[in-house]
């Protein structure tokens, strides 16, 4: 079968052998994958990760158990030993070493089929297409938010960054009822906010200062909330959500920044900050909210590529300014 | 009257000119003052304080409104100014800019008498003596932890840090019903809370390795816990504390380390650590501990020094191994 496949060096498409079945284990064929920027950080060397890439998929089983066979699915990308404690307390998804699809110790969703554990396995109810089941997987990091925070009615929430995860974070936030603002760098990407009703602005820029350090994003001067998202996927994110974060307010780091981050950890401790670390979440709810409308995902589709151009299409999702890159049959 | 002024050079005993009487507020002639970590990082310039340092303290309201004139008094040390929307939120700890006595815009309690707004007194019941009183703020700022996090029965809490902060909180956690662990660098420390029934560790040594970073204090390699308090004072306790809190775990951040912290931020996301910076607490359930005698303070008090040696009781209250210094009058 055909792979994109991350060597180390460079992500080709190349032959592959298709997964064989193996116990607990189901064979998915691929209708739909998404691009996601955790597969552009691992070919800059994050997790060391070797293997096919992609972890975002729509398919339909094709071996497994009967029960499976024939279904439309997607799949939770950690994969749960079940044996140790923390699969015990139903954090399977926290296992250590950490097996997860696409991205440690398991080949991806970029090919014609995946293997995917089959206590992973969520049925796609008939009203999601494709293109919408295939956003389950971030849809559901959005959700994790609300797993790890309460989120009131009449929450003031601010979400730094209008990347496909801000994005799809500032809608289940106003779908919670928080009173949202979210802060980006791109008129036309928060355009696609403002056609939901919710509130954004456009980051001001700051004076560049030779300092050596790695020049702001933006700036953001605006009342403290008691909710506060850093989804810009930069270093410097943190200062400035910290300083956003109103005292005892609740600072959400969805941003996987790879090294070492100077932080100044007495602002937390005198505004008695908490700063929530959030990854993945469960899929039940992200696959209600699509099979419901109560979030726009298809406007986040920036381009659609087949598998045998799957390089070119790695290369789309890492051009300025692009959102959601799907790779279809 | 005598008073324990910093000038932003020295620490002195001088003459001062006795707190006169204002709107909202109570003089109150000072008992006994304890001397905190946070007095002698004034004196190394932390806030820029200048004036009569000190807000640990119990004493007699000599001036003030009728009802208090007379009575045994302890006082919280943030100055709400009552008008603005954090005052409104019950936070009027948090208003900006800060007013705290004897560390921001306020002169402090190491001094014959001190004025406090008179929303800040608790009346102190005869249970409680002096020098258990006189541990109010403190105990407060360890019971702040069950004010932002839930601690169940049976949650397992790791406390790193057996200073005075340290050692009040691993009490509280016990007593709130958390399997606690107290790891620190002082076995006759450690040995007051095993008194109490609380498991305690020594950090183990650490080979010196000269990285020019700041030499590590000492490694812990147990199990994940999933609350750890750091509380070690120590800029890279942070990082240890963090590898010490399990998956969706909780991190409470005590040290106000001054200055930048390397951190890697992805560790909190990946492992979704939670946070949670926690200065000062409400006073009523510290004094419902000492009137209980639930927490032993007593045993914390390792000198008693009289006003006039007020400085020496600052260099006793900054030797290594030193509990609770506490000035007298």
């Amino acid at each position: 079968m055909r792979a994109l496949v991350w060597d180390g060096t460079a992500a080709r498409v190349i032959d592959r052998d298709p997964p064989s079945i193996t116990a607990g284990m189901a064979v998915v064929e691929v209708r739909c994958a998404g691009i996601c920027n955790t597969d552009l950080e691992i070919t800059k060397g994050y997790m060391g990760f070797r293997g096919t890439l992609g972890h975002e998929f729509v398919g339909e089983v094709v071996d497994g158990p009967a029960a499976w066979r024939g279904r439309r699915v997607v799949g939770e990308i950690n994969f749960a030993c079940g044996r140790c404690s923390t699969c015990a307390r139903g954090l399977g998804r926290h296992g250590r070493p950490p097996t997860v699809l696409g991205i440690a110790g398991a080949d991806g969703a970029l090919a014609e089929r995946v293997a995917v554990p089959v206590a992973n396995l969520h049925a796609v109810d008939d009203r999601v297409d494709d293109e919408e089941a295939v956003f389950t997987e971030p849809l559901a990091a959005a959700f994790a938010i609300l797993e790890q925070v309460r989120v009131a009615p009449g929450t003031s929430a601010l979400v730094f960054g209008d990347g496909k995860l801000g994005l799809l974070i500032a809608q289940v936030l106003h779908q919670a009822g928080a009173r949202v603002l979210a802060v980006g760098k791109h008129e036309e990407k928060l355009a696609l906010l403002r056609a939901q009703g919710i509130a954004t602005e456009l980051f001001r820029p700051v004076a560049p200062v030779d300092t050596g350090a790695v020049p702001p994003q933006g700036a953001w001067a605006g009342e403290p909330a008691e909710l506060v998202v850093e989804a810009t996927g930069t270093a410097e994110g943190f200062t400035r959500a910290v300083r956003a974060t109103r005292p005892r307010g609740t600072l959400v780091l969805k941003s996987t920044v790879a090294g070492l981050s100077s932080v100044h950890l007495a602002d937390l401790v005198v505004h008695e900050i908490t700063v929530v670390g959030s990854r993945c979440g469960l899929f039940d709810p992200a696959l209600r909210a699509l099979e419901g409308r109560t979030v726009d995902v298809r406007s986040l589709v920036s381009a659609r590529l087949p598998l045998e151009r799957a390089e070119e299409a790695l290369r789309a999702a890492a051009a300025p300014g692009a959102l959601k890159v799907l790779v279809t049959r």
